[in-house]
């Protein structure tokens, strides 16, 4: 038995009756598609994380991973599973059948990735980086690139890395000192990152890195910064893995969490015998690379949102079986299960709306980056992208910062018992933490989203935002029993309006007293789209809910949520968009030498 | 060097300039003391923690405790320290000198545990259980027990215990089954113990554990539970050290944190070789544990503050030091220290408030305690105590919860080096967590302070505390340059009254209702006590605030975290309060199946 928990009722409520999923299958990429098969590959999704990923979860958290003379230990059972999650499909399921992907559409490779990581997380970084390396040379790449590389790293035998961190090169890539030397149809490597996730192991035959650096003499900050491949065995002339490729790892971080998730720091060329091929145009590395960033802000996401579901599950029943005092109401004689304290049920229905609300947040980010792509029109694609764009940051700091939130609660439900490592639960709030952490700080996703988010294009983004939020509050203001919850709604998103245009104006004016509210900012987005997206399952629960009988139950309870956490949640929303806009200076005139 | 950081100024600011510790060197039992007296007792106690506890942190945290066939093994520098510790009269500095305490205001043990648990939480839990396992045998034992036990564990020859939960009496202990049977002048004690922190370990003499059990055939629930001193080894006539008292440690837990902190499952009496001396009058044991359990739930406020002014301080440095982006308003050139980021500078400057106000709630809370006790009229001495009493759940609870919360944001502020084992928060952040659990968790605080707290003696807790609001309120109102803030403050007040009084007819009306917001309520009053107290501090220091010159910073600095912090927090406790009362039955009505 595994600790992995998964309400597939959930699940399909939102991919199905919010979302409507299978229309994606008239689009033209996905015409050989029905919704039949897309729910078959969600279901076959959540059994081989529980079959095969979660029990890698148990194994890698006892035996970790190992340094020893430049070499990563895994536990044993990891290359199996990669070579198989490769071979059956998952890492490349959302990819063109072209260089060995499957086919799905986009937003399938963030709901298996959901499975996944809830299963492993440590585990599941490893194929998941794969894909992104993978992905990048296939969209960059030259031909030759692709074919020596991408098949392989779809099916498993080769794995991938990004490779962007340097230690003085964190939050800040203009730092970037690693670099190329042009030679023939190469470059010489050189130079050292840090915190490379999945950089070192023995997982797998070859692992095929990303790197940023810097083409000798190209400009300096971010124009001068390039994309490279960079193998740690070089290919023969026939494909076959050969001589070493000088890329040593010189050691491996003792982390809080993601304990059998190798975080490596790599040597590139200290002996002068690394080469590396060019991926896409000189100097526009980080361009290129935005493309794996962005997705891996949304799968930073996604970790969060799943640690939070299987903890929040793994409480729930805990809270079932758990027996410990009385009924507060006397509505049973003797001791009860904790689920009949109302302290606990309001922690339970916190968590379970956070999570449905996160869950629906980034599936419907995940069905729009489709129609980004495939959508029919110019005009419906750019809408698409715009509502992408703008949910990348919110996606990435929201979901992480508030799945921590929730494994947070989710131990408070076990007592004690929640502290010790008898329970799952103490694992998931450590892996949890590094979401708020990598793929740019919680802070730099705020500044992303107050800033460049608002004002490229015009403010499209944003007004992509909006037209969606207008949309729905237009159909559901008057509705019989959600109505005024809607008009609730309403009111917070007109607030923040008037906040994000007020922010906008002082991000030109008074650049130092905008970044300061910034991530309350973010925040305050969040609120509304978890509060929107609950009150459109709500909405669309309402008739069943209404209905009487035990089967029922599940409907009334998508309804219970919602206004709960509209409630419990748009007061705080409302609040927080005034603090936004105080005009106090502390924070940005206080001396360094006072705090 | 050790981790350990603290902020002498602050701590000194809040004894002298905002409570006058002094004074309490007028009460009788304290005549002989000065206040210089007390300022060297703080100075020393600093340097001890840094010098003697601090290293122990890092030394334990790598080791940790080993279990070995009933036996548990600490690192072996923890014996040492324990015994000093004692010796030099930190266990007992605030108990009378008769049983080898130092005759110090109750109120230094607060401040002592101050920085000995911010220098080694795992640590400085053995002698602050040891100082409440002997304070209850010195408060309710007979001569014989008081003598045979408490000079050694003052003075760090013996260690003490709390034995209370059981597998199935954790939060509940009406369900306690641990049983004393009487013989001769003793009990024979037989039963299971679990969770029970420095249950065994070999860092002392002798271990003196304080029991909760039930005499054979006493009355079901709290009303039939008596108290015992049960030593691991029994005393011999002469008073040393004899035979095995049948008390065998068959398992130390696996935590998240706490990693040199023993938690043990104890069996008594397995081989009915346990015998147990009656501490108090039968079956007033749980009433008589209450004043440990008080003073362990203060002392858990105070791990939860201190991790986090140590995690704040480790982090303060951090922003000093790295170098990472550009600065936004280009005041700078080149690459600036994180310090200089506004979401940074946000991100510290709520912690420094964070912590500067949890540690005012928490000394004035102390300082009450010892007016409480030693006050000079009975009028004083009960309005005190209510005081003391209003505030229990509230430290407990408050700082619990907001220090963790620091923690993680100290976490954030170092990126990705925040989540690796080579800087200290990520151990703070694990250590803190169990404050919001044990010593009943924040939920039944939360209850305690809504139900009970509110309901005894007519209410004269709540009415002292607002006595005490009320009085600040009056006095600042007009304040010239705060006033307004004070004003926002007894708006806030207002509010939470309001919610309170409504909440109170409900616990009577509307038992699940009320239950369901308990724990949201008990947040309001934690920030009003702590806006109260930064305002208080901050008008205290507003005249030299106002004063030019590098050497007034610090003053401004108390300025600049009471107004940020009050307009950063109240909209949210106005809005919590109004959350409280909303009519909204989710919490209670959602069917168990629909979670």
């Amino acid at each position: 038995m595994t600790h992995f928990k998964i309400n597939q009722k959930d699940i399909f409520y939102i991919l199905k009756e919010q979302l409507g999923y299978g229309s994606l299958c008239s689009l033209e990429r996905y015409e050989s598609l029905t919704e039949e098969t897309l729910d078959l590959l969600v279901t076959e999704a959540i059994r081989f994380a529980k079959k095969a990923v979660a029990p890698l979860n148990e194994i890698g958290e006892e035996q970790g991973v190992r340094y020893e003379k430049g070499e990563v230990i895994c536990p044993a059972e990891f290359a199996g599973v990669f070579r198989q999650y490769g071979r059956d499909g998952w890492t490349a399921a959302a990819r063109d059948t072209e260089y060995g992907g499957q086919g799905f559409p986009n937003m399938m490779r963030i709901v298996v990735n959901d499975f996944m990581y809830g299963a492993c997380q440590s585990f599941n970084m490893a194929p998941s980086l794969t894909h992104g390396a993978a992905h990048l040379i296939e969209s960059f790449g030259i031909r030759e690139l692709k074919e020596a590389f991408v098949p392989r790293m779809y099916d498993g035998t080769f794995a991938g890395t990004m490779c962007l961190t340097e230690p003085d090169a964190g939050s800040n890539l203009a730092a970037t000192q690693t670099t190329a030397f042009p030679e023939d149809n190469h470059y010489r490597i050189k130079g050292n990152k840090i915190f490379i996730s999945w950089g070192e192991h023995n997982i797998a035959e070859n692992i095929v890195h990303l790197v940023l650096a810097r083409i000798d003499g190209a400009p300096e900050g971010v124009r001068g910064i390039s994309l490279f491949v960079v193998p740690k065995y070089r290919l023969n002339e026939d494909g076959s893995v050969g001589e070493f490729n000088d890329v040593v790892c010189t050691g491996i971080e003792e982390k809080l969490g993601l304990h059998s998730s190798p975080t490596a720091a790599l040597s590139f060329g200290a002996k002068d015998g690394c080469i590396g091929y060019l991926c896409g145009e000189p100097n526009q590395g980080l361009a290129h690379m935005f493309q794996m960033m962005n997705s891996a802000r949304i799968n930073t996401g996604v970790s969060g949102m799943t640690l939070a579901s299987t903890a929040y599950q793994n409480a729930l029943e805990y809270t079932r079986q758990r027996i410990q005092g009385s009924d507060a109401a006397k509505r049973k004689t003797g001791f009860v299960p904790i689920i009949d304290h109302p302290d606990v049920r309001r922690m339970l229905l916190w968590m379970k709306a956070s999570v449905d609300g996160m869950r629906s947040m980034i599936y419907t980010a995940a069905f729009w980056a489709d129609l980004a792509s495939e959508g029919e029109s110019e005009q419906a694609r750019k809408h698409y992208q715009a509502l992408t764009d703008f949910m990348t940051p919110i996606v990435k700091a929201y979901c992480s910062d508030s799945g921590f939130r929730v494994c947070e609660t989710a131990m408070q439900c076990l007592g004690g018992y929640g502290f010790c490592k008898d329970y799952p639960i103490e694992q998931y709030l450590r892996d949890a933490k590094i979401m708020s952490l990598y793929e740019g700080t919680n802070g730099i996703q705020a500044i992303d989203l107050m800033g460049r988010k608002m004002r490229l294009n015009d403010g499209a983004m944003f007004s992509a935002f909006i037209q969606e939020m207008e949309a729905f509050i237009e159909v559901r203001r008057d509705h019989e029993g959600l109505g005024s919850h809607v008009g609730n709604l309403a009111d917070a998103f007109g607030r923040v309006r008037e906040m994000a245009d007020e922010m906008s104006r002082r991000s030109q004016e008074d650049r130092l007293q905008w970044a300061s509210y910034t991530y309350p900012a973010l925040l305050c987005f969040g609120d509304l789209v978890m509060v929107w997206r609950l009150l459109d399952m709500a909405c669309i629960a309402w008739e069943r809910a209404g209905k009487k009988g035990r089967k029922n139950e599940f409907f009334r309870g998508k309804v219970a949520q919602a206004t709960f956490f509209a409630d419990y949640i748009l007061p705080h929303t409302i609040a927080r968009a005034g603090i936004c806009l105080r005009n106090g200076r502390e924070i940005v005139e206080i001396a360094d030498s006072a705090f």
